[in-house]
């Protein structure tokens, strides 16, 4: 049997007493790992996060917390190979794409270090300006913003064992609030050996950060009403937690960021081959293949003026064409293996939803295996579907309701401007739509009209060409989570992260009380 | 039969088609008038206030939307009268109480057209500075804040049908997003009336404001991811919206405002007769009998120190006393009814409850009742208890975790300041906490240790005695809302109201596309 990895709660590390359940790798399909959480004892393990991590957080300044996260980025970064080759093994992915789990999860880091710094030795923040309750100022309201002085349970994905830790623990620790995270079994490992490496150099006080490998049982019920969950996932589970008491009957602050059936859209008055017809085409494949499609914010949807359908098809089809898939440990392969057999049975079956709806633009079938068996590597080649016409647009509900978590994208004509933003609505919510276009007046106006359905508009003008951040690479300045069917959470957006993890609360009082907080 | 209360949905004034329910006046007994939504096409009404009403409150400006709350204030201020007779009759309240309610609305609308004017004439707002994403600023991120593309729809409580109505109508009409209000039975005719004014007067556009009164049944079932929810009422009617579909699976926004076990807290160092000794009283015997208790800001719980127990239960019984109870048509009455028979029946079975852990230092049953029938009126004397010393204090959990919603508080002495805050948060989380003390340093210090459990900390030094607002008196500048038990919620808090009615997004652009919005 392979290495049970431990877990760590209670300020120490144990394993689970049952047998456990195995970790693969997805490419080669061998055991690597097992995970259990059997047995632990969670109300003494989360009471000891609460009491001891807590307590020990909330002493410390802004500015301390933010050198603990400084101190966690040189870390990870002196132990990088050794996550790339977790990556490599667990999520079968090419070093690009577990750069964009490790490396974005440092850069996340590394920024929350720095914006902590800035709010310097304080241990609470003030909350705007005092306003006046009586004449003269005799009697005031001052809004604080304080630590949560609960413990942050995060139920994360398996598609960012690492970016999917840190964008939530830096902002929670940066807070004062102590950590326990339940990664997802399939690629517990990774999220795991940095929490170990965290706590074995001692960089945290005892209680700060644990981590629970395995089943999520009884997790919820040991949540108290001060807590707060943050859960990436399904809309299922995300429904399942939403009704457990813990968030129905105690009130405990919940985030979710569920499913999303993000889009592109090419504004009208480009023609193929302009700067903004070539940076659609470029993205939408990126996006596609990247971590092979298994990023939320991947694009699913790429919406374009009906007159430009077939020249889109033929170009995004042209690079998929030139994407070599399999092994990662190939240097020659672009995009390596879905995560499980799991997942990549559940994608070939939305794929076939799909395609009882729209046609085959580029088969992913079509693509030989790099260096891996078809018959137990979970990779799949990139697949473009198509609407045909404006009509099929509107008919193709599975396009705008369905998100199949792969290498798949659909390509979707519109008629005019009107019919592009109401095709885009049909998402109900979703975490980013990106736009192309070269009328910085006509962008701005789409994105306005898509603002409050997405939680991020990301726009690709000729000018942003050669500096954008990507659709679908979350950046921590910017806001990460979407209305609707995205679950309607709020992560990141620099310090607006921090709201989640404090609580705000105004204190009335005469101007000689209030004074005690003066700004420095 | 008495007259029957017309529902307006769909820009219509519809009966409904059932026998309807009758609510009563409190102290005489007899039926009011009736009130019923049977029949009504809740998803045509729905989507009419949300394509018609939200449209055209979209397309105005903050400030035009500003100048229509300034138009209702006026409405409603030459209204006033009727308002204040129907309160009489079917809250049974006395003219103070009543305007606490009515008052209290027209003042909150008031600040918000403030508010909302200086907002001036845009339709959406920045929301922070742009971020760089690229080296000079090449690529940015820009955070806004935009109205929901929903309605709002608002289950309201029976003890404030005006200002209940208002506080929630003011940030969401100045948001741009139009407002569905179903109001407690027992109270509804005030709320209904209000509405009609505005509705009548022509002050808003079609479909922006509209009332259901009688069941609940179907409301929620009709509401879409982009509709907003805001309740206040038991904890347990709040998990129920908690676990609705709505909620649960389609991710509507939710702002819960339940129970809570509020508190007023003597600091050590205080002398009997002391300024702040006396403060504490006065507070004590407002908040018990005003209203009758009926506000979920009450004080519950009063913490002085041990030696200090009887001097308080004397002071604070001897006033109680001194509160006539009865009819409230009759001027020398300081104290009206309950609102319904129902109420009083739980007011006595709560009460009775607490007495099994208590001692009743000021029996409310000895009050006899001025121009009121006992057999009829729902009117009760206000009751003070005890819990006899220190360990009393931690013994009475029924005092710490059970909301008397009447005019009952219970004292409870503590041992010192790490005791007194212990017991305190025992509530779990409240809306508020009042803090009594003559030494700045120590109020303010106690207010950052309470801070994080409640919405509010209210501060009486004797420098706000004669100023301060009230512990129990939410103002609009304030945060209402609480962690926990309280439901975990935000309402007011000034603009910061306006939160929970528009959906923040980043925009990632160059900034020739960002400049569009620059500030003006």
């Amino acid at each position: 049997m392979s290495e049970l990895l431990l877990n760590h709660l209670g300020g120490q590390w144990r394993p689970g007493t049952g047998a456990g359940t195995a970790l693969f790798d997805p490419v080669l399909g061998h055991e690597l790992v097992r995970v259990d959480a059997t047995g632990l004892d969670l109300p003494a393990g989360f009471a000891f996060a609460r009491e001891q991590g807590g307590a020990a957080l909330r002493a410390l300044t802004y500015r301390q917390r933010a050198d603990m996260l400084g101190a966690i980025v040189k870390l990870l970064q002196a132990n990088r190979d050794a996550y790339f080759e977790i990556a490599t093994a667990n999520s079968g992915t090419v070093k690009n794409d577990s750069a964009v789990d490790i490396d974005g999860a440092i850069y996340t880091l590394g920024i929350y270090a720095k914006l902590g710094a800035a709010l310097g030795e304080q241990r609470f923040l003030l909350d705007g300006e005092p306003a006046a309750l009586a004449k003269d100022g005799a009697f005031q309201s001052q809004h604080l913003q304080l630590p949560v002085r609960g413990l942050a349970l995060f139920i994360n994905a398996f598609n960012f064992p690492a970016w999917g830790l840190w964008e939530k623990a830096a902002p929670a620790l940066l807070s004062g609030v102590p950590v326990v995270v339940k990664p997802a079994t399939a690629t517990a490992w990774l999220t795991q050996r940095m929490v170990k490496d965290v706590v074995d150099a001692g960089i945290l006080p005892a209680g700060a950060l644990s981590v629970v490998c395995g089943s999520s049982a009884g997790l919820l019920d040991t949540l108290q009403p001060f807590d707060v969950l943050s859960f990436t996932g399904s809309a299922d589970t995300a429904a399942l937690l939403r009704r457990h008491p813990a968030v129905a009957e105690r009130s405990v602050r919940v985030n979710i960021e569920a499913d999303s059936i993000n889009s592109a859209l090419l504004l009208e008055g480009e023609a193929p081959g302009s700067a903004a017809f070539e940076l659609l085409v470029k993205e939408v494949v990126r996006e596609m293949t990247v971590k092979s499609g298994q990023k939320c914010t991947a694009i699913r949807r790429v919406f374009v003026p009906q007159a430009l359908y077939a020249a889109t098809a033929e170009a995004v089809s042209a690079r998929l064409a030139k994407t070599s898939v399999g092994n990662p440990r190939n240097e020659t392969v672009r995009m390596g293996a879905l995560v499980s057999r799991a997942q990549r049975a559940a994608v070939q079956q939305g794929l076939q939803a799909l395609k009882a709806q729209t046609e085959v633009l580029h088969d992913g079938a079509a693509h030989a295996l790099v260096d891996a068996d078809p018959a137990v590597a979970c990779c799949v080649g990139p697949s473009l579907l198509g609407t045909r016409d404006a009509a099929g647009s509107d008919a193709a509900g599975r396009v705008h309701d369905s998100e199949v978590f792969g290498p798949v994208a659909t390509l979707v004509p519109y008629r005019d401007a009107a019919h592009a933003l109401q095709l885009v609505r049909r998402g109900e919510g979703s975490l980013v739509a990106s736009l192309y276009g070269s009328d910085d007046a006509a962008l701005a106006d789409a994105a306005l009209e898509l603002a409050d359905c997405h939680g991020r508009v990301h726009v690709v003008s000729p000018a942003a060409g050669a500096v954008h951040s990507g659709h679908g690479n979350v950046m921590p300045q910017s806001l990460h989570g979407g209305p609707g069917r995205a679950g309607g959470g709020e992560e990141l957006g620099g310090l607006r992260a921090l709201n989640f993890y404090h609580r705000r609360a105004a204190v009335q009082a005469a101007p000689g009380v209030l004074a005690r907080w003066a700004r420095g």
